[in-house]
Order: structure tokens, then sequence, then C-alpha cells
């Protein structure tokens, strides 16, 4: 057998998977809800549990993929601050310990998934390449010479940060500037600001006219939700022209909770991409959704049972 | 005797060099200015002129390493609109006809001035790391696993064609707009418009108080030059930062022309990075200067007559 296991911590929730095959399928899985662990579990608490439930689901894996929110430093995640005591928790010796000789390999989430659209999805055979995640948060992974770059610090491709105007707030107080603007969690926020009222992202897609007009919307709300989608989208083709503009690749893959408005979203980033990049790339929706991260982890895990093994982080 | 060939086409004159050993140092060199070269020379006369130049200089190297304006892009000169006849020349096929079998490496002049500071100067043992070149124009050489990245179409690093601001003319529109805002030419054209008389680059950061303030000027350019150098700083920041999240390298190099006004813009740069990027990489002046691409094509060759040779483009 050549069982692996596969772990994916995200924000709000933990999925659990065998993989039985080296193909882009999940035998079984089990999901965990971080919050009902216990109220606000130390980080190593949650680990525990995440650990036990894996070694009820495969005893002997042949290799161990792990993908988390934040990024891995020196040993310890990073960049982390939503899953309570998940930051700066030595997650790489932890899974040493718990796993032995096994291989284990750990990137974030975002690495994770491209890792998946690069063995069996829409990054597959490509040497210089983009994949961008578009989701509650905001992230890419690069990808030179058919690997993800990870970085000095575990940190290539987190673009939240990145700014929109010079000398803005940013990282050091407490921002990521990008991510405010053209994220989903940054639009709902926006938005609920804008309209005095809860909205989520898609809402607002909606109000704008998309995919059909939301009848019986107040003109007010329709307009303002209307700037506020044309200033995302503006501000994410800005962005991720001038990505490929600085990596040249042949290929864009737009992944996230976001594509749900990929109608909009895709042609104005091809339209942008041809008017700025000299050599634009090809651009193409990811194969993979919601179980991008998962599948990710087996993608980490097939590579580190491999004979040479491409360990990230 | 293990000679190399180096030559340098830049945008008004090309540098040719011979070097005896693995080292930065040029034994030889001729230079010629293209503007002198029968007026308007088509790029292949050029070339002749060039080719022939270089075998009264060495008769048989060991490797040829060749740097250009513009990018090399399915066997031709691409983005080097400045030389005549430049532009589309089929530059590999030529060098591959003179040379024989002797190995040519042929790459940018930024990429081939990275590739010089990765193995003599100051990128020496970086794995990840950027190269920024403020010159008369604006590119960089990102730097992933010990080597310039060439991008799909050896375009990467061309930051130049970035956007400053959503949807502004760009690259399509014969634009470059990152370029034409903190660039020493983008800057002494911006100058030049804005008091009424030609100014280079230096001269305006000399009317904004460095390395001390103009005498007599009066306080109108003053202020207009300190304006323009101040927006420039903060966009080239921006800009640099930018790049710095999204490769996230552990050193940036910064030469070039305007390294002239080092003392003005490496501390803004240091700042903005510490306050933007989340692991801010290091920062360090390029050790090679105006002999940076000559000594680039000497890299270039001596990893073309390695075992394994890093071919580049």
């Amino acid at each position: 057998m050549t069982r692996v296991l596969g772990i994916d911590v995200g924000g709000t929730k933990v999925a659990i998977g065998l993989s039985e095959s080296d193909g882009p399928e999940i035998t079984e899985r089990v999901r965990l809800e971080i919050d009902t662990l216990n109220g606000s579990p130390p980080g190593a608490h949650l680990l525990e549990r995440v650990l036990a439930t894996a070694r009820d689901l495969i005893g002997s894996p042949i290799a161990v993929g792990f993908s988390t929110c934040g990024v891995i430093r020196e040993g310890r995640v990073r960049l982390a601050p939503n899953v309570p005591g998940w930051d700066g928790l030595e997650l790489p010796r932890l899974l040493g310990r718990a796993y032995g000789g096994t291989p284990v390999a750990i990137d974030n989430d975002v690495n994770a998934a491209a890792a998946a659209e690069l063995r069996w999805g829409a990054l597959r055979g490509v040497s210089t390449g983009v994949y961008l995640n578009l989701g509650t948060g905001l992230a890419a992974a690069l990808v030179v010479g058919g690997r993800v770059v990870a970085g000095a610090h575990g940190a290539a491709g987190e673009i939240g940060y990145q700014l929109v105007a010079p000398g803005e707030p940013a990282f050091a107080e407490g921002r990521a500037p990008l991510e405010e603007r053209v994220s989903g969690g940054g639009l709902a926020g926006r938005g609920s600001a804008e309209l005095g009222r809860p909205v989520t992202a898609a809402t607002l897609f909606g109000l704008a006219g998309h995919p059909a007009p939301v009848r019986d919307a107040e003109p007010a709300e329709r307009l303002g939700a209307a700037e506020l989608v044309e200033e995302m989208l503006a501000t994410l083709a800005m962005s991720v022209a001038n990505l490929c503009v600085a990596l040249d690749p042949e290929r864009l893959v737009v992944g996230g909770g976001m594509m749900g408005a990929a109608d909009r979203i895709m042609p104005r980033l091809v339209a942008e991409l041809r008017r700025v990049v000299p050599f634009p790339p090809e651009v193409r929706p990811a194969r993979f959704a919601d179980d991008a991260p998962l599948l990710g982890a087996f993608a980490l895990a097939r590579a580190a049972a491999e004979p040479h093994p491409v360990r990230h982080a």
C-alpha cells in the first residue's frame, strides 16, 4: 500500500485525509472545526487532537503532508494569528517526533494548493508560473523551474502584504494593504462598513450586477457595491499584472473561494495582463477548489516519499 | 589559457573584453560608440563590426559571454528599441555561427550584472535574492536557488513595465510606467519638463539638497526638484518593497548609475523594507559599477565553460 496522510490546518477548520494512490483523490477524510475544540485551545493541544484523529484514520502512512495557514520560519509557524496558539508552534519538530522516520513535508496552504495544481492540475508541466489564491485571504505561490519557490523565510508569494499606495500603513503597523482591498474578507469588511450592514463579498458582487442584479436592491447600495467591486478589480488586476511583469510566467492559475465570481474576475485579469505585461501569460482557473490545500498536502507527501524528495519549508 | 570573451551591447556603446582568469578583472578592453558606426547601422552590421573587433582582441576563447540590452525571446533580441536594427536580430544563431563549437551564453545586461554579483560580488552565496539596477533605465534580476530567473520569455525582472496606479497607460500603449517615474532617464525627463530646462537626475538630487544644496538655485526650482525626488523615492521604495514581499529574498543588492545618490536612496529603501516586508532582506550596494554588464558577460562565459553550464536566455 502506498497510503499517505494529508493534514490541512486552515483558519477555522482542520481536514485530515487519507490518499491511497498518486492522484487527486481523497480516499477518506475527517473534518474538525477549530472553534469546537474546547474553546480556544493552545496550538499544541490542537495538534494533539489532530494527530490522534490521524492515527485513527491511518496507522502507518508512507509519508505525511501538512498544509498550514501562515508560513514556516526557523522551525516555527509564523504569520498565523487566526488560530489561537498556532503562531509560534514548533510544527516541524512536533511532527518529526510523532512520525519518527516517516518523511514529513510541511508548507503553507497556498503553496500546498499550488503543489497539487503542479502535480495533477492546471500547472502541470509549467516551469515558470503563478498560482493566485483569491479566497477569504489573498496570497500567491511562485513557480520557478517547476517547483514552488519557498523564499528565504518561507514567505514567498505572501502578496497580501504588498502596498497599493506609497507610504500607506503596512505590515509593521499590523496591516496587509493589498489583502484588505482585494480578498474576500477585505471586500466584505469594506462593504459592510460602506453599506452599514454585514455583507459578504458574494453579496457585493451580486449588488454590483453579477451574475444578475439583485432585485429590489436600493440604488445607493447598488452604486456603493459597484464602486467597491470596480476598485477591487482594478487593484487586483494591477497587482497581478505587476507580479507577472516581475516573474514573466508562462501561465497564471487562479483559485480560491472568490472564483464564484470568475466570470467577472477572469476577463478583467486577462485584459489587464494583455495591456501591461510584455509577454502576457496564459490565464486558467485552478482545477481544484475547496479541497485544494488537502490535495496539496497529499502532493507534498507524495513528493516527500519520492527518491529525491522536494522538501518544502 | 582559460581566456574568455565578453561582449556588452548597451544602449549607446559596446564593450568588448578579454578575461584571463575566473575573477572580476578585465585583462583587455575595446569600446565602440554605437552612434559613430556609420550613422544608424542595421543590427547585423553592428554585430559584424563587434565580432571583427573581438577577433582582433582574442582568437580562440574557451567561451563567449554576451550581455545585451533588451531580452532574448525565441532566438531573437526583443524589447531593445534604442539600438537601430538590434530589436529582432537573431543573436543566438549569429553568435553560434561565428563561434562554432565554443560555448556561448547570452543574457540581458541586468541579468548579466546579477550573474557577476552572484559569482564574485554582493550576491555571492545568496540563494533567494534580488539585484536592482537603478540606471538610465530600471530593471531587476531575480535569483532563486542561486541562479538568475530567466522567466518564460526571458523577461523576468523587467519591472520598468510595472504599473504605479491602476489602469494607467502601459506597455501596450508604448509606456513603461515605473521606469518613467523612478529611473535616471525618467527622472531627468520629468525634471526637464517641470523646470523648463534640460536637467539630469543628478542635478535634480542636487537641487533637492543631496549631497549638499546647490548654491544660488531658485527656490521654485529647489521645491520642484525636491517634490520630484520625493515622489521618485516613495514610488521606488513601494515597488522594491512589493517585489521583496513577493519573492521573500534574503538580500537585495542595488547597482546602476543612480547609486551616485546612494546616501539618499539606500536609507529610504531600508526603512521601507523594514516597514512593509514581513521578513526584510539585507540591503547592500552592488560591488560592481560601470563595468557590471561586461563583468557579467565574463561570468556568463565562465558558467558556460563549466562541466554543467548554466545557459541563460
